[in-house]
């Protein structure tokens, strides 16, 4: 790669970056391109360079986060494991995509919305697929008796789902915790609850 | 009360219903008070004859199921009773308001960043506070001897506040399972977890 090109791959990355941390804060819809070209000290006019329209950003700000949250979780519920040693892992995938990219992920979760053209043209993954994965591999842990059957399945994925993707409301990538140690919390309470033994 | 008085009254709950239906179906930010003026078969301005401005709006949308869930976890976390029957009875009050109240609880869990000056003078409760109440209910059940003393308490109360808050994404009021089931469901999972006794 050129070096020029090499620059403008890097700049594209701030803008992406820039966009999401400004999405994140102030809301998509509040968030202007000028707003963005300031933060990354450029004219509104330059940015068109890079980028077309703000829906397009909205849509590099989330697609390949989502990417990897979603096939690896498809990888864990394909794999020949053990139902709880599955559900341990795909909690603990979402936690670290999370950690990963974070303002990006915090984005999706709250304006997804806004991406309905691509989500519609599958382009990109919607929350109604993922939550789709964790309701075939809770029914996975039914089948194989390890799971009680005495809870509605659709609603302890919405239960399992609801404590992980709320963490995009609290969580703090330079938090006290690793994603592997929140994790571990929800896995426990997830496979074995609350109560003392 | 008059008959006048009486159907003012009657318009204005009118009036704030449809806000939190179009808040919720648009976006706080998206819907204008020439939309809900619209909806209400009204001109904008006979409908600043009932509010000042669309922040006010979103806090009479929020401002009586905000109260009554707050207040109800206050007297759970007050009552002398078990752990597990204050956490059956948090559960329970999170998901009837939310049955009874859910386009303007939708709205707020999406929105309450709107409203930043009314939380700020404590005119509204904000979701910090309902948060330290569920850690107080956790700190209780830990100090009792019920619940595990292995989980940090903190993200434990994250976990169960997610499972509960989430239900904004996917909640219908005319879903096939009542509040009280569905906080049966989340109970369970809250209490013992999923994995087969």
């Amino acid at each position: 790669m050129s070096k020029a090109r090499n620059e403008s791959a890097s700049r594209e990355r701030d803008i992406v970056a820039t966009a999401a941390r400004l999405f994140k804060e102030k809301g998509y819809r509040a968030t202007t391109l000028e707003d963005i070209a300031a933060a990354v000290g450029m004219l509104k006019g330059s940015l068109y360079y890079y980028i077309r329209s703000k829906e397009e950003l909205l849509y590099l700000v989330v697609r390949d986060p989502i990417r990897e949250v979603y096939s690896e979780l498809e990888a864990i519920v394909a794999a020949d494991l053990p139902f709880t040693e599955k559900i341990a892992r795909a909690i603990a995938n979402h936690m670290t995509v999370f950690h990963l990219h974070y303002p990006h992920i915090a984005v999706y979760l709250h304006d997804y919305r806004h991406l309905m053209d691509k989500l519609e043209q599958n382009v990109i993954e919607t929350p109604k697929q993922y939550q789709r994965l964790w309701d075939t591999l809770l029914r996975q842990g039914i089948d194989a008796g390890e799971i009680r059957d005495d809870v509605d399945v659709t609603m302890a994925g919405y239960a399992l789902l609801g404590m992980c993707n709320w963490a995009y409301r609290w969580y703090n990538p330079s938090g006290r915790l690793s994603p592997q140690e929140v994790a571990d919390v929800f896995t426990k309470i997830a496979l074995q609850g609350l109560t003392r033994a």
